[in-house]
Parts: C-alpha cells; structure tokens; sequence
C-alpha cells in the first residue's frame, strides 16, 4: 500500500513537492490546508496558475513579463529610454525598481550565461539587446547582472557584443558599483570584496 | 503603479502566498519557477489540485481521506477491527502507519475541541466515533491526540461521551505513553515531561 491514504492526494503532494525547496512533508501539510479551503477558493488556487502560464505576455522592448505587449515601463513617457539596464531576471527588474533611484528602462536577458547549465549566449536575450542598441538612441548600457562568474562572462559577453556590433555612437557601459554593502561591519564582509574595495576605493566626498 | 509588472503575476503570487508559511518572495520564486515550466507541467499542477478538492471521498467509516467510499484500512480483513485509534487528522495516521507498530483502524476527527479557535464537539468526528462504538465489536479505544491542552480536553470529553453512551459492554480507553523521547537526553527534555515520567515510572523490564 502507498504512503498515503489517497491516490489524488498522493498527486496532489508529488506536485506540491516539485516545486523548489518544498519538501513531501511541507508538501503534504500545505496541500491539506488547501483541501480545508472551500471549493471556489481552491479553484481560484489552481486557475491563477494556468492563467498566468497561459495568457502572460512578455514586453516586446525589455521582454519582462507584462499584460500588455509594452509593459508599463517601456510605454512610460516618463522614464529615460536612452539608459538601459540590463538584468537576469524579473526580480531584479523589481529590486531595482523599489529602491525608487532608476528612471531608465530595462533589458531582461532571462537567465545569464552559463556553461555548467547548458545555457549559451542563444538562449537569453542577448540578440535583442544587440538589435535594440543598433536602432540607435541609446546613452548607456547598464550591466547589473550577479557578481558571480557566470555574471561576469556575461557582462564581458555582452560588452564584446557591442563593441563588435558596428555601431556609430556605441553607448558608453556601465556596471552596479561593487564594494562593502551598507551598513555592513568589515569583520563580516568577505575577503575578496574587501580586498577590491580597497584596490578600487574612491574619493571621499566629506 | 503595483509592484508586479503583470497582474496576472501578482495575482498567482497572491494566491502562493496564501498558503501557510509562505512568504511573497518565496511566492514569487516559486510562481516564477512556475512560469518556466512546459505548459503541460504547469496545467498539471494546477490540475491535481482541483481534482483532489472535487473528487476526494471521506472513507464513510474512520473519515479518513480516500479514493473509494471505504479506505483500504477499513476494508482490509487483516486489520484488528476490534482497536480504534482516534486521531485529530491524516498526517497522524500516516505518521502511526509509518511506525508498522498498529494493526487496529482509526477514526479521523478532523480537528480537535478548541474554544480558542471556534472549534467545539460538534465541529468534528466524535458523534460518528460514539455511533459507530455504539453499534458494538469495539474492545478498545487509543486516544493518541495531541498532548496539548486542547488534546487533553478532547480526550476527555470523548471519555465521557463514551461513559455517557450507555454502552452494553464499554471499549477500554487507553492512551499513547507519554514520558521522555527515545534517544533524548534529560538534559534537553522539557520540565513537565521529565517530571511526569518520574511520577509515573514503569517497572524496568531488564
């Protein structure tokens, strides 16, 4: 006999459990919290899932997800369209966006470069970012990808991208300043950030 | 303008976040893992859901969750039909399953009294757990709820629906041993426990 009691419960668990970080216990104590839930509660549950999947639309410019073929940013007549950040993900697109000091638009490549993964300069949006550039009017490049390895291939990527993209005024590139972060004690921070915010530190402005 | 950039996000992540113990960036992972799934996974997520809300059955005797009108347990000869664990929901007769230490069946209340929580006898299985002692064969009841207070004046309040049924020939009423944890150290067993085992200590079986 199965573990469980149910066959659909069982089911119902083996989908929970496969997202990440979920494991069958979890699993199984949040799938019986829904089984509490009254019907149209668990319907609306599993229909905001499929809709989103469905019927999502990723902005033809920036290509994050959006409801309309331009999202919001890019159609805005406020925000400055000749600065251009680029990002790996969604998330970043709203972290950036809640720290209220960015007015440019963005570029969401939607995964960065990455050998180990199987994951080539193809498989993000690396093309429609050369192409975007090339129809001119661009300022400036903003990498803020991860501070990683694989970020930083990507950056290098991208600016040789750029550089070998013929262009007549290539924006000038740019990358998120790296260094101890706020509020941080330097006994916490990690060597190699230390390490380069001394090689690189800047002028202080009293 | 909303945090999300799509409404459909914000509201699958509305609806992630509404289970218990997850917060809305850990919804957002999770929606957005969704998202990159094939179109197939994600209606069947979705689906199991649903499925299990609209076709799962109660087994009509322990109430137990089930695909058939009886749960393989009720319905199995090989089980001691005669021992009726009463337990407060699913995961706690998986959990006694698991231990392969109980031949006897259950009977799932489906919560426990709580006046706290608006909970009270009439809110879960313990009308059909007398009516079903009632109709005779049954040697003994284990109470294996909770040891919380809530636990505690379940038990008791079944105790004494049961003195109170006129029964013929009254089950026995046993409940789980409580004392300290096997594996545990005294050190790090709570107070009330360690306090109770010495007064109620058992003979030592060398």
């Amino acid at each position: 006999m199965s573990e469980y009691p149910s066959i659909l419960l069982e089911q119902a668990v083996n989908q929970m459990a496969s997202l990440p970080g979920v494991g069958r216990k979890t699993a199984l104590r949040l799938v019986l919290h829904l089984l509490r839930q009254p019907e149209p509660n668990v319907l609306a549950f599993a229909g905001a899932f499929t809709r989103l999947k469905q019927e999502v639309v990723y902005c033809r410019e920036c290509h994050n997800i959006s409801d309309t073929e331009l999202c919001p940013v890019c159609s805005s007549a406020r925000r400055d369209h000749a600065t251009i950040c680029v990002v790996e993900n969604v998330q970043d697109v709203m972290s950036i966006e809640n720290t209220g000091q960015y007015n440019g638009v963005y570029h969401v490549l939607g995964g960065i470069i990455s050998p180990m993964d199987g994951i080539g300069p193809k498989d993000i949006e690396i093309d429609s970012l050369v192409e975007r550039v090339s129809k001119g009017g661009v300022d400036e490049i903003i990498l803020a990808l991860p501070t990683t390895m694989e970020g930083d291939t990507t950056n290098f990527y991208i600016y040789r991208r750029l550089q070998n993209a013929g262009l007549d005024n290539p924006p000038k590139v740019s990358q998120l300043a790296r260094g101890v972060a706020i509020g941080n004690e330097l006994e916490y921070t990690d060597e190699i950030t230390l390490g380069r915010s001394i090689v690189n530190r800047t002028d202080f402005n009293g």
